[in-house]
């Protein structure tokens, strides 16, 4: 058993939080090298430090808090959205900081922690760790920009000073990251944690059907080539089709519409919409690409529509691992019995990249509303500390 | 019998394309006012002298060729849109004149001609015949502005040089415009000439539904209040219904959609869209407004959508005169037996503010591919030559 301190804990999430603090709530404007994401990740050197773990910073600025020869690793990422919560990526920094520090404590097991680097993506998406798995080059990093221009180059040079070396993935055994939710499951369910079996895998593409563009009034229904109907049509039979083959964590959203000239007196002559599905089998994501081409062509062979599918974006999903996974949903059935839930990540997290390099686990707490990337973000306090006790107690099996 | 010259019509027509043609094929541009305008209106003043009629303009740049005491009435536009073709509005007073100029040498009936001014809504809608019909005072439509600030007063001083009085409506029995028919229904039957019946109505809201906006991958189908998805179903279930109460001549369009905030990653939380409907039946009119304001909110119940109809805007259908009908339908039937069709207009026109004073008709030419608004916009010269002559019969039998 690894005796965790649920108060003191507590304490240092607050702690953290001061950093950046903003808005109403607990939100927090803590973006990746802002002068408060410095200030933090300087605190959370001190408090790893304190807890008896040799703090380092890598040449990107993930902060690592180092036990023993070999280790397992545990953590997330300090950094926040543009205007973030004081949770998403905190928690699983401050857990792993406490089952660390208790750990110590109680003589045992090694644990080391990280914050990994802009997860929240101000020079793309889960930065820190991409260059870390060795997925993109410190080269190819500094050239980046985020939105203002701010080259990551002349970011990480703000914190030159603190820089050490690259930490060799090698010396960890396996990595837990704890989030919260982001999404409704859990509140909705009422359990207290969700042990994740799959980052899920995303297909983005944008579509285009072209029709003709018409005097609304003069062209009659039959002989017209109506590039919105086709969407529309496309979408009902998708929903139907997807029907028979998804799970209920599958999901598929139509979020962007741009119609062409869209004026109510002309029928539109272009319909640009993006699809995106996510899941959790890479099966099942190529099957509803084949429902989604596959009905497309049909829909734009039935109504002499033109279409053109651009690039499909994806990422694969991600499996986390059988061993973690069962130690962390037995410490959840004793901590919180048949309060629990396996359940898949239907965000991206710093896990994804982490697998590359051994193996992986998420733990989930609920999101009061699955409210995320909201200064309104917020976790009931006996669900955070539910988790905190999962990962200890999961930690102490893997012993 | 009135005996029209088919060849001095269409050189007519090839003449008054030469004000302000451009463009490819028989483009025109000849906006309301324009140097163009006004010239080619100085021109039809001339050829309606050279008639025997008597040319007048008003204050807003009407242009009357006034036959005897009493007359019928015929014409349409020589205005053209800002890249228009050489028969929108143009046919309707070139054929006018014809009939007229025929029906004069051939010592009666009497017949005047008229070119209104602005019917393409530099201004407005229908600008000159809205005035002149007493819809609009003259003050009102001073103070209207073009796109690029021209107020309707300084454009009609231009032509002060030239503005004689008011002609007075009662003067004329009745008015016949003919027209392109600007739709594709007599090209695809193979049809001559098509009698108008009624100018459709026209309805136009703005409709919103407001859902959820929410991450698309951490919100699961179910608990979604996806805005697009409530438009969507919105769209099929006013489609079903439509068919069971419209005829083959309604028309519906959702021609306008913007979804906030449009982004492939997140479930649309709001869809504003345009709702359009046209017939030439009030009653069906307000039948189709019933069940999309029934469906809208059945929609939006059932899937916890916000629901807001914006301001309704809308015109009444005008019936035309069944005394002219029957006169333009008995010369059709001699003109091209079996070639023709009785039809309504789903556009707008001149005749729709007269029929407030007197009462109309129409006559619709085949549109080659039902293109119009367009520098490709053509008829077939027998097409235009048949519809001429279906003009001068009806005239015949009017007498």
């Amino acid at each position: 058993m690894i005796p965790v301190q649920p108060e003191r804990f507590l304490k240092d999430l607050h702690d953290l939080r001061q950093f950046g603090a903003a808005g109403v709530g607990k939100g927090v404007v803590r973006p990746a090298y802002s002068e408060a994401d410095i200030a933090a990740r300087q605190w959370l050197a001190g408090r790893m430090q304190a807890a008896g773990l040799q703090p380092q910073f890598d040449p990107v600025g993930n902060l690592f808090g180092i036990a023993g020869e070999t280790s397992l690793l545990m953590g997330s990422h300090s950094d926040s959205q543009p205007e973030g919560g004081w949770l998403d990526g905190a928690l699983g920094v401050v857990a792993g900081l406490e089952v660390a520090r208790a750990a110590q404590e109680a003589g045992g097991p090694p644990v080391s922690v990280v914050s990994f680097q802009d997860e929240e993506g101000r020079w793309g998406v889960t930065t820190g760790s991409t260059v870390w798995r060795g997925k993109l080059s410190l080269d190819e990093a500094d050239r980046l920009e985020d939105h203002g221009g701010l080259s990551f180059a002349e970011a990480r040079a703000r914190m030159a000073d603190l820089a050490g070396d690259w930490v060799p993935a090698d010396r960890f055994t396996g990595f837990v990251e704890a989030h919260i939710e982001q999404g409704p499951w859990l509140e909705k369910t009422g359990e207290k944690v969700g042990v994740v079996e799959a980052i899920v895998g995303i297909r983005d593409m944008r579509i285009t059907f072209a029709g003709q563009q018409n005097h609304a009034g003069t062209t009659p229904m039959h002989l017209r080539r109506d590039a919105f109907q086709g969407l529309a049509e496309f979408n009902r039979r998708i929903n139907a089709r997807f029907a028979e083959i998804v799970t209920p964590a599958t999901v598929w959203t139509i979020g962007h519409v741009a119609l062409t000239p869209s004026a109510s007196s002309i029928v539109p002559g272009k319909a640009v919409f993006s699809m995106q599905w996510r899941d959790g089998a890479a099966e099942r994501l190529e099957k509803m690409e084949k429902i989604i081409r596959d009905t497309a062509a049909e829909v734009a062979a039935e109504r002499d529509l033109g279409l053109d599918f651009g690039t499909m974006l994806g990422l694969d999903p991600v499996q986390m691992d059988d061993g973690l996974q069962a130690a962390l949903a037995a410490a959840a059935e004793e901590v919180c019995p048949g309060k629990w839930r396996r359940m898949p990540s239907g965000a991206l997290h710093d896990a994804s990249n982490v697998s590359n390099l051994m193996p992986v686990a998420m733990l989930f707490v609920p999101s009061i509303g699955g409210i995320s990337h909201d200064f309104a973000e917020d976790t009931a306090e006996d669900d955070l500390v539910a988790g905190l006790k999962v990962l200890a107690g999961a930690v102490a099996r893997l012993q």
